[in-house]
């Protein structure tokens, strides 16, 4: 197979942790037989001090010109002063909005090797595993009008029944290849967004008799992600809802550096990335945790190419990387072993080539 | 000191732990000489079952002759398919409406003797204690327009800056009483009103420069509660976010049955309810942990009355019983002896009368 993947590094560990990614898909490339073109380009606070522009013209041709996209971090108190179209985060809504990414899935799995990191006591983390499926192109995050006065402000939060319908529909088709249950969050004893959006989970679930389908009010999402977070296969909700509930979930497992996140659309074309931010204290040292960076990329194989067998096959590797006792200095303690981004990498690489 | 209470028992186990606060504040009026006028009235589903109205206007009358607001809960599956103008909740945001509540404050405080049911591992959970200011009349709940069509639907969020100042100055009066540090929520890179309250919260922070202030954005909010609750003093917040953060904080101290809230106005009128829900499956069966109600009317002897003293005996007087290893069923574990709920009250009463 041949394709041409767009890697944006971004900011802080971005490029440290793209390069790792980048180290794993070229060994996957050459022991499977596929061609993976790489094309660098500048987003957020580097393409600003570059460009002047979050997401400058010739990184989005680029990314036109690719089929799938790989991305780093944004961000950094460096340019937190900004006014909002020059602020790295302005790169990272851009470039979703352009592509039309309206799906963000980010998965949560508790690795049990790091269950000890876990804020939660290990009873209640153990054995998490779901995926939560963000709408990421609508709601308030661009609902219009959006403005301010000196005396007041405001923003809309709108959603039209096809914005839901497609966001709902990936995750019924998710849950399929999962364990058969959606639980879709809303707000909807509040918010007439909500109710649309409860009456058409209703509507689609008909043509999902296999799937189980619950409601949930946020609230309720947001307490129950700590009391009984095995409660949940797929969780569904709007934009805002979901960013606040997949950084609540991101936490619970203790692998934050471990996460991987997919921004796709319905023809497989994607963008991949850390959850994690991009952490400039620690930025050029040789110590990030490139782990969520190979895990976006095996998502990215798995989403946006179909290569079902070589995305497992990076997982069992981090994963055994990680069982043999090594991991970076974020997952410290416990008697494993600290290496360095390189080492982290090189590892995951031997045990690809061991498989 | 002589008192007008208004009494909402509203739904499910609502009227057994409203009766059980009245009686801890029976006992109070007794042993420190104050004379409080209880006047029973309906809301929620209780008042749609007999009015065929959440909030029928002799409970507003009743309520408006009143110095405060004792409420126990609203809801139960039994209205969950009513329209929503007869949904026992609409009972409760057109209280808060009506009366101008825009202050919701919610504590959470580690309780020593029942670390052992938090979620969290011990040495997170422990310590914990915080406090969420959550504006409660503006914002998405209550914004305009607020409507649907077949094809779409909308939502409006809308602060002005006097709702934003008065809430943030609520934030830093309360910041004083305390450990002097707030840290105010908003998702500023994504939101008009959000960059509006942050410009709020630092004028008003001129006024104040006792306190330490922080902003931080809603989703990191959100992972910190789980990772390093102990890190938060004051947290105030718009309307959504408050809803979401609060519950989700209601749940990691592993006491949810024993928070109290308030909901106030700057006159010191205000309406205390306990935080957890109407619990239908235990309903009349002496079962219910009384505790959070009995919390509810300490803050409205303190909040509203200004009672400090009283409400202090009584916060001494709950933690004692469960010091002395009683709970109510919610609570059981770890050796604890399990107690009704009016053998609870009563060993609340008796500790009083020790005091
Ligand atoms: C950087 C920010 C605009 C963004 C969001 O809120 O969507 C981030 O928090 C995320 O979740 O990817
Ligand atoms: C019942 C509901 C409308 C209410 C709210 O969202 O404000 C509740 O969740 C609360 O927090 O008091």
């Amino acid at each position: 197979m041949k394709k041409t993947i767009a890697v944006l590094p971004g900011d802080g560990i971005g490029p440290e942790v793209t390069d790792a990614a980048v180290k794993v898909l070229q060994s996957i490339a050459m022991r499977y037989g596929h061609t993976f073109h790489l094309k660098h380009a500048e987003i957020g606070g580097a393409a600003v001090d570059q460009f002047d522009n979050p997401l400058p013209q010739q990184t989005i041709d680029v990314c036109e010109a690719s089929d799938a996209i790989l991305l780093g971090a944004v961000g950094g108190t460096k340019w937190d002063a900004n006014p909002a179209h020059l602020r790295p985060e302005k790169g990272l809504l851009n470039i979703r909005k352009h592509f039309g990414l309206f799906a963000n899935l980010r998965p949560v799995k508790a690795v049990p090797a790091l269950l000890s990191s876990s804020p939660l006591k290990e009873e209640v983390a153990k054995e998490v595993d779901m995926i939560i499926v963000r709408e990421l192109t609508g709601g308030l995050y661009f609902g219009e009008p959006k403005r301010r006065s000196e005396k007041a402000a405001v923003d809309t939060l709108v959603y039209t029944r096809e914005e839901i319908e497609r966001i709902v529909t990936q995750a019924f088709e998710i849950a399929r290849t999962r364990r058969g249950k959606v639980t879709s969050v809303d707000k909807a004893n509040v918010l007439e967004t909500s109710k649309l959006w409860r009456e058409v989970v209703e509507e689609r679930k008909a043509a999902y008799p296999d799937i189980e389908v619950e409601h949930m009010l946020v609230d309720s999402a947001a307490m129950k992600l700590i009391t009984d977070p095995r409660a949940f296969d797929v969780m569904v909700t709007e934009n805002m809802f979901g960013d606040i509930l997949s950084d609540e979930a991101s936490v619970i497992t203790g692998s934050l550096g471990m996460l991987p996140s997919a921004s796709i659309r319905s023809d497989g074309f994607g963008l991949y990335e850390p959850v994690h931010g991009s952490a400039p204290d620690i930025a050029g040292q040789n110590k990030a945790n490139p782990a969520a960076a190979i895990l976006s990329a095996a998502m990215m194989l798995k989403h946006s190419f179909g290569l079902d067998t070589e995305a497992a096959a990076i997982e069992k590797a981090v994963m055994g990387v990680l069982e043999d006792g090594y991991c970076t200095g974020d997952l410290a303690g416990n008697g494993k072993r600290v290496v360095s981004t390189d080492q982290f990498v090189t590892k995951v690489v031997e045990e690809l080539e061991r498989e």
